[in-house]
């Protein structure tokens, strides 16, 4: 019987109305055919209800309780789905992560997957069961406690036994339509994609694009689970949302796939610091130790800062972070400075910058790229401060105001809104 | 090390406030030395809401997902408890009813202890944690799914476990302070008993005090666990609430420990029946099946009714039951006439009645105790309409009217105003 993984977000079971409609859903699939293992979050809300009362309780709280608790949300939702099932003559039951067993970790709120053993839900099947319902974002340890995998598990939930169970293909089901070229909110010309590669996807999730957790599309694409996004709220068939996919599925052929953004960065640079082996690191170190997510980074020299007073080489060092680090990040270099860890003679922090990408595979096999992107930013008088690159994407930080323009600019300039 | 239960209800664990006055008793308890096990209900409400999920999403649910929905109430608590524990230095852990595991007969809903092995929270009381704080009401079927004890099932898990673990004392802990001799609200006289027997209070809750579920009280007493009610809302000690214990245990004396009423029954006869072997058979057997919740029974021969049309013998049969039970029970009757499977003249039905007892293990030592009872409602002019009697208890069946007369002049009669 060929198997079909399909998961709710909180938003498509926020209420019995829509676990409803989510189980019509999956009746479709099963009138075809499939049998279905079922992934749900917690209704929507339920989680963070549940996670205020934990932090409330015991602000630096024991992760095994928080975990204990917060996965009581997705265990509602499985049974009140498979009820729902049944009263629909789909013969369907719920699973509890420490049921199915679904093994992970003792890195409790970050847990990992050990292992899903088949065993016990393909039992289920073979007595005629149509759907297992298993509870999404939720494990247990070898110690026997509950596990939780860190917000966005229900994703990686659903691919994991995508993997496990050999699905034909891991259906989300979210509150978009599917992964699109640019934010609609931004370009009205955002066209959806019909398929995107696992590699494609990573760069936007990476970069903010909040559909797919990261995790999830790595899974994916380890395991190559065809993963479909696609929405709870419309009339769905077998071409909607959006495929995620190996690459060599990818028939169309354009070198940019999307371009993304992310609003809120800030650029932060050192002046004159030493040139030499183990600076970087004391650096990056300091800021590590802070938490600050330091993202794009840039070194380079600063020969109109060299003065007799620092005769050795001298070097400008420029990192971006997320704009609500900054204040971290200063009293790390600061700290560091004081102790005599780093030496700098300035800290230039600008908090009025943004980040702007192009992805996509074609950047493999096409130049040029690069110099088209920094020609249309050009063209609209707009700045770029900062340029990183992977092999199939490439950043740039701008100031902040330019940030739309530059979305659409380059959206029309790799001609995203056509298919073809 | 001894080792006390605490169980605390939904009412004294409704919110975070409640979670730490309750938290506040628990510590109180392991500072005076004890290994606490801790029973939580859900907080007070969540089990409705869930219940009432169930019921809208399947009318005729599968009892093993109302289980696994239902369930997790109770699993929120029990780690919330477990935080604010650890939150105040008092190494504690939550366990849930799989975990422990609390193994059960696989009667979803309605399920009865199996066992309830020591190993797992002993090995952890030998770690040196003081507190182990289960979730009440639910257990693990031998199938490996959720199991629910039914409404009350929290008082039942505290008094289990601490037969299972050999506790000193099983505290319920709850919003009342105590059990009494009758109803405050009836008497103002009504006192407080620091102790009373458990067949005693088997009596009074088969008779509606709702303070104990009758399971628990059954089980307490089949395991000779001594069970203490007490207010989570009042500042407690070692001789706060009420002690019910074996009979032996029991100091006071008096014949009569306390007065019960039960407003809402109704009074129905069957009169000019056939005085045969199996005419009781017949009616008690339809009433049973349409699930009505017969309590007296009086059967008396109704020579007056005797009439040449029906030269056998004859008699006439009355019983009550609940008064939201009559229209049941008389169409129940009725078409066991229709059938022919009974045979009756004439069907009267009485729903202004109420039942008024008197309860006390002392009345097995003393004679007089019904002629007293009968002479105090008769000096107040209560005419007795049915008498049924146990070992420990006399109930009379009177008009409504006169329940809160009859219960203040029993109330007097028997002395119960003060303790000696």
């Amino acid at each position: 019987m060929p198997l079909l993984v399909m998961k709710f977000g909180g938003t498509s079971v926020a209420d019995l109305g829509r676990i409803a409609n989510a189980a019509e859903k999956v009746r479709r699939e099963v009138e075809r055919g499939y049998d279905v293992i079922v992934i749900v979050s917690a209704m929507s809300g339920k989680t963070n209800e549940l996670v205020g009362w934990v932090e409330t309780t015991s602000p630096l709280y024991d992760a095994r309780e928080y975990d204990a608790v917060v996965a009581s949300g997705e265990n509602v939702t499985a049974g009140l789905m498979a009820l729902r099932l049944q009263e629909m003559d789909i013969p369907a039951r719920s699973w509890q992560g420490w049921q199915v067993p679904i093994n992970t970790t003792s890195a409790h709120s970050a847990a990992r997957f050990v292992s899903i053993p088949r065993g016990n839900i393909d039992a289920k099947f073979a007595e005629g069961f149509k759907v297992a319902v298993v509870a999404g974002f939720q494990g247990v340890s070898e110690e026997g406690r509950i596990t939780t995998l860190g917000r966005g598990g229900s994703d990686t939930t659903a691919v994991a036994f995508a993997a496990a169970f050999g699905a034909e293909r891991c259906d989300i089901y979210t509150d978009v339509d599917g992964i699109y070229t640019t934010d609609p909110r931004i370009s009205g010309k955002a066209r959806k994609l019909d398929r995107i590669a696992f590699e494609e996807m990573l760069e936007l999730a990476s970069l903010g694009a909040k559909v797919l957790q990261t995790r999830s599309v790595e899974l994916a694409m380890r395991y190559n689970v065809r993963l479909r996004v696609l929405s709870s709220f419309e009339d769905t068939d077998n071409n909607s949302g959006t495929l995620v996919c190996a690459e060599e599925d990818i028939v169309e052929s354009k070198v940019v796939s999307g371009v993304a953004y992310s609003r809120d960065e800030a650029k932060i640079t050192l002046f004159t610091i030493e040139d030499r082996p183990g600076v970087a690191s004391s650096i990056f170190g300091a800021l590590s130790e802070a938490g600050v997510n330091v993202d794009m980074i840039v070194q380079n020299i600063s020969e109109k800062n060299y003065d007799a007073a620092h005769p050795g080489a001298v070097t400008d060092m420029t990192f971006s972070c997320p704009v609500n680090q900054v204040a971290r990040a200063q009293k790390a270099l600061e700290d560091a400075q004081a102790a005599g860890a780093i030496a700098y003679d300035e800290l230039i922090i600008d908090t009025d910058v943004c980040k702007v990408s192009v992805v996509g595979i074609g950047m493999r096999s096409h130049t040029g790229v690069a110099a088209r992107m920094f020609k249309a930013l050009s063209a609209e008088n707009v700045n770029i401060k900062v340029i990183a690159t992977s092999e199939i994407k490439i950043s740039v930080l701008i100031d902040r105001k330019y940030m739309e323009l530059a979305v659409q600019a380059l959206h029309d300039t790799f001609g995203l809104e056509s298919a073809s």
